[in-house]
């Protein structure tokens, strides 16, 4: 079933069927997080419907942005939301990302961007519906294959922004010090303040040698179950 | 010149001299932090004047606490410490990290904890004090000889605790992997809820794969910049 969702930015709506993945505060905290300049060329890892390049687009994030997503079905919709929203400057495109760097040329891009499987392939429960399993564990893909060819395609000095689970922070670091992307911000995602991180958002550089810097956490909700004025702000505003 | 303060519990007491480094709230909140049972054999890697050792003794962690340190006459001043306070588990000896696996017997201690020199040898401003300079740079050691070595002599299954400065957080994922500790609690600690962490507290285990928890930051100070209740309870209850 589709339903139509408001963005709260520049009027853009976006279209989400309920047998797919649907978008959660992950896209909606890792584009605010994301220090994407106007003038920068993007490459979205995993377009799911959209979410991520309308957000990015509707805050003037990026010149270009083009979004990679290997479920067809997604791909159509994210196109659909694209046009909805009459965007120039998004093309999401069907294609796996272990073969981006047979697709684009190396080191052409300015920033890559990803709300990636969260999942190790093998572990947990995995969903019954296969576009909601794709979109959660690593079936299609890895993080060795997102941060691999993320490093490939992206210009020295360029960035590197993703959300993933505290759990997967570790194989983070391997990953980024095994390709040569350097972590220079780490912000952590508390549900309420009292509560252990779920999420990490990082932002890396690649062939860099700045100093990390961990962030303010991000809480979501306040003692009573409501949004922080942080997290409003960050939908609405 | 020398002062003795009070440490809030069992009436323990420490001498401190001006001339050489003195303790920080560093040492008094990875002793807190570290979840280590009554009756683990405990080996602390530079020792200082012995505060965490003592820290550790008043809280009853550890059975037996041996702690090393390379500077002859903190290993005096750390002893007078034991002494004053008549503890009978700790002993401080004169040694060099390097070369602890030659005098222990190896995997022989449950818990290693250490707040170790935070700076890399050749990076910022060095005090001219040496004693100062011996504590905060690494110049008679470094980070990966303190891990290297921590992990020969952890048991199997053994913990490590360390605080560090948050630019080593990626060097300390790159050494924990190399040797074999699985980092399993991080905490940050944050100056104030608005500031960015500048300090990590970590608990890693030997040969374990449980996954990595973020604990909720540890915040310093309040906006007025008083001690916060978490702070105050660490040092006073």
């Amino acid at each position: 079933m589709e339903k139509t969702e408001d963005l709260y930015r520049k009027n853009y709506k976006i279209i989400q069927d309920t047998d797919m993945f649907c978008f959660g505060i992950d896209a909606v905290i890792i584009a605010h997080f994301a220090d994407i300049k106007e003038n920068k060329k993007v490459l979205e890892i995993g377009s799911g419907n959209g979410i991520i390049p309308l957000l990015l687009s509707a805050r003037d994030k990026g010149s270009e942005i083009v979004g990679i997503e290997i479920n067809k079905k997604n791909v159509q919709l994210a196109n659909r939301n694209v046009e909805l929203n009459k965007i120039k400057n998004i093309r999401i495109l069907e294609m796996d990302i272990k073969e981006a760097d047979e697709e684009f040329e190396l080191a052409s891009f300015d920033c890559v961007i990803t709300n990636p499987p969260y999942t190790k392939a093998g572990v947990g429960k995995i969903s019954k519906n296969e576009n909601v399993a794709i979109a959660r564990h690593e079936i299609m893909c890895t993080l060795e294959d997102i941060i691999k060819n993320a490093s490939k395609l992206i210009k020295n000095k360029g960035e590197f922004y993703m959300i993933n689970r505290v759990d997967r922070l570790d194989d983070f670091f391997k990953l980024a010090n095994k390709y040569n992307i350097k972590p220079v911000v780490l912000k952590f995602v508390h549900s309420k303040i009292n509560t252990d991180a779920t999420l990490f958002m990082v932002k890396a550089v690649k062939n860099v040698k700045t100093e990390l810097k961990i962030e303010k956490p991000l809480i979501i909700y306040d003692n009573d179950g409501a949004y922080t004025d942080e997290i409003n702000e960050i939908y609405y505003k």
